[in-house]
């Protein structure tokens, strides 16, 4: 086996091959100031060639699956032996950044450059996967195409769901560019969740933590699931603001404003106690048709995301949520509406991989910390399909979605560095 | 002198003219569902017409001035003396009810009818009058007829003021209806302050406050002064809500709440120590254009109406939220903009009417409680401009400003009894 030091050399010797990948994608899916790598469309395709192409040239395996997701293998001593899977997405929304996705899957090919370069002869296949329409912005669903993989392409979705832009479905899209519908509509799997030992990605960070404490990477301990509510409502009672004391008015402002400030109360005190949660209201409005400045508002219609890395909390979360607004509809006089909660499970993390990565950040002097995934990933996919997954973010500045999302290649170098010493670490019988 | 008993005896015989006046206003100027009085239309001239008709038929002096209020009087034997002066507006809002104003001028009427018919000559002329336009709702400026009684008729507000659903303006609806623009461009004075010896004002409360404790009458303490924003902004940073820590945002929707929460909190402190406030957001929302489910909201617009019945603790209201959002400025990461406040002042009522009001109460056996004006009327007009100054409420069910308004005659009659018990006593000379 390869020692620390090698795989080290082998990866730093693919920062080049890392730099020209991430110019190519930008001059060609640069729009306006941001990146455009639509789904099922030109951006996402254009990137999906390029990847492929500069696998074939350093002497990879290219298959692609009725998706039209992306498989670069490099082959096992034993190819029926559950394999190894690195990758990420390569669509970006609209006016994004060049990173979002593209990292993962950019440092998955140089991780199997790296291992090919030095020799290493894998007992599995290896794996870098590109995925399809991971963001949900274009066809209003998110992981399309690491579900499809798995064969989870649920009915009805090809017809009925339309691009955002193009107003064209989603299966109309895919057999444009080449996709086959009959297989996803079979259900076919390329991936079998049992033949797969593992899934291992790596993704810039979409929040600020790394970048403000100056450490390049992050192990994630698991990816937040959520449970949210679209457009709730606070109903109190409109009246005129002049001459209604405080214990006579209904006020749907105050209520909602009530909410808010006890999960923000309750945000603080649960991260004291290290329970981990996040909660945002998006959106927050008085009825237009109605509100006025000299009236107490009668309707707040508002948005709740409420999110925990722990199942148990984000359901202990969720229950809080409802009797907050049970307290306050009794203290303040008015009645809330909540609509139906969408829930997303929480993403596990495979505790000996979280381990594993630990012990590897540190034989390699890689400076990290612990830290949970807040956004949904490719990765989420596969731990709700059962397979053992871990999380590598990279720092990365002026958050995610926009044009001025900022990663360094030396930050990625040092995930890719950990990345490519597990799948070492891994690929041995 | 008469007495209490005679004077309870004369307004008890002007019952049947009251309801016939209110049913006759509601047969002619309901539209739809509710009532529509709109100032300088169609609606406004009927109810002066009829007001001015009924006097002259009860033997009363009628006159009007440049704005066409209607003036209704009984005559004192000095005629040069101060005079004293009742009433209130006979305009109502789109869909409004048929007491909102109306209530004032009518038992402004009765009471003079009553006089006359108990054989009170008072020394002083007693004026009932009817004002125009003094709800904000038509011009967008608020008790435009009493200050322009007083010659108060700010510069270009004739030309450039349009009523809301005409687009014509002010100026062009009161040349419509007869009025005497020139007069009105004068500052030409009807009603000198010096030569006013009181103001009274009867008027339905438009909170809920005597229905809800079942009290008939009250005397107002003052009317509350107000400090508006139409149009104050937070604004934070925008961002995915999955990865931004607490710590780390800027989240409009947070800081706007807690703003709320705390002038909530304070609201209540406030009763408790037994000083008056009140505060009502009326809007409040998110940027439609930019807010989403899954974003850290960057936005909140929000209007806000903080109001008290004492000049000074309005002042320390105005500071208090000021200083409120410095701080949470400070504690979310978050910006003010507050824009300029539109301020109203205090409409002090005169303690010795204040005691007299009290004291008549009590020899006629009439159930009241002292309480704030919570909304502005024509009577703070007359305080701004130096008359001592006084009101009653009436008690009203549902509110005001819309068709469900509800008062019973005969809780009107008990204030109509107090009304008429105190222009006798300060007739004489």
């Amino acid at each position: 086996m390869v020692s620390a030091d090698s795989v080290a050399h082998a990866v730093a010797g693919q920062e080049n091959l890392i730099g020209s990948l991430f110019d190519e994608l930008r001059q060609n899916t640069t729009e306006g100031r941001g990146i455009r790598r639509d789904a099922y469309g030109k951006g996402e395709n254009f990137a999906h060639r390029l990847l492929a192409r500069t696998a074939r040239s350093l002497g990879l395996d290219v298959e692609c699956d009725g998706a039209l997701n992306t498989y670069i293998t490099l082959k096992g001593q034993d190819r029926s032996a559950p394999r190894l899977i690195v990758g990420s997405h390569l669509d970006s929304v609209p006016d994004g950044g060049n990173f979002d996705g593209a990292a993962g899957v950019i440092s998955g090919l140089a991780a199997l450059a790296a291992l090919k370069s030095a020799g290493v002869q894998p007992n599995s296949d290896i794996t870098a996967m590109a995925f399809r329409a991971e963001e949900s912005i274009w066809f209003s669903t998110s992981l399309f195409g690491s579900r499809a993989a798995m064969g989870d392409v649920p009915t009805g979705i090809l017809d009925n769901l339309k691009r955002a832009d193009t107003g064209r479905t989603l299966g109309d899209h895919i057999s444009e560019c080449g996709g086959n519908l009959d297989e996803l509509r079979d259900g076919k799997a390329y991936l079998q969740p049992k033949a797969i030992k593992a899934y291992l990605e790596i993704h810039i960070e979409q929040g600020p933590v790394l970048e403000a404490e100056g450490i390049p990477v992050g192990i994630v301990t698991g990816v937040r699931g959520n449970s949210r509510r679209t457009a709730a409502k606070v109903l109190g009672e409109y009246n005129h603001c002049g001459g209604v004391p405080q214990a006579y008015r209904h006020d749907a402002v105050v209520a909602a404003s009530e909410l808010v400030h006890r999960l923000d109360e309750t945000w603080r005190e649960w991260t004291k106690k290290n329970k981990d949660m996040a909660f945002t209201v998006g959106k927050m409005f008085t009825n237009p048709d109605r509100h006025a400045l000299v009236n107490i508002s009668g309707e707040v219609t508002f948005s709740l995301d409420i999110r925990s890395v722990e199942q148990k909390l984000l359901t202990e979360l969720e229950s809080l949520f409802e009797s907050l607004c049970d307290q306050i509809a009794k203290e303040k006089g008015v009645r809330f509406d909540l609509g139906p909660a969408i829930r997303s499970p929480v993403g596990v993390v495979e505790p000996s991989i979280l381990h594993h990565l630990v012990k590897g950040a540190e034989s390699l002097k890689i400076h990290y910390r612990l830290m949970p995934s807040g956004a949904s990933h490719d990765a989420a996919a596969f731990a709700r399909a059962g397979v053992p997954m871990g999380m590598i973010f990279v720092r990365n500045k002026n958050g995610s979605h926009n044009p001025d999302e900022a990663m360094e290649i030396g930050n990625l170098m040092q995930a890719a560095k950990l990345m490519t010493w597990w799948l070492a670490e891994n690929s041995r019988q």
